[in-house]
């Protein structure tokens, strides 16, 4: 993140856990990353996922409404309903308000 | 996570990059995690790091104030200290108040 998240954004962190199927899971997820990019209020997200299948998303956005928006657009439903039959063992997810926000980077 | 993450918990965003230098890194991160579990309002936490230096921590704690103790506990403040002079490029931090939690485990 070249700038430091602002105090009153949103957080939407997604703890998830990958099952050893693909079957469009590749595609689907550029898919989400162009559409998510076009959502008004959507302000940059951080994702990393381990060779276990453990991975961490955060994505970060101006206001709930914001969220709530992107949760309901059509095609983002139809990928979250396929997460649920194929991609993960499970997940959790926590919306969250941004309180304090820090950041650090090395002098060259 | 095995339970859910109650609404009014707090998260700390942890998002950083490593650097290609060890030093103490592991068995500090070691000792933090023993530290850490003793933490009056610790409730756990998630930590991914991906091959190229780039890792997420999600810690959730009771309350702010318990947040608070835990970065001024001396021990973790070496550790602070430590990780901006030698293991991070950078990182960035965010403390957040939970508004919604939310679920979803595989049925076997």
């Amino acid at each position: 993140m070249s700038t430091p998240i602002p105090v009153g954004a949103w957080a939407v962190i997604f703890i998830s856990k990958r099952r050893e199927v693909d079957q469009g899971y590749a595609e689907t997820g550029e898919r989400m990353l162009e559409l998510v990019a076009e959502q008004p209020g959507y302000l940059g997200h951080h994702s990393v996922r381990e060779q276990d299948g453990t991975g961490i998303t955060v994505s970060y956005w101006r206001s709930e409404e914001d969220i709530r928006a992107w949760r309901d657009n059509a095609e983002h439903r139809l990928a979250q309903q396929r997460g649920r039959e194929l991609w993960y063992d499970g997940f959790d997810t926590q919306v969250c308000r941004v309180e304090r926000s820090y950041q650090f980077v090395r002098k060259p």
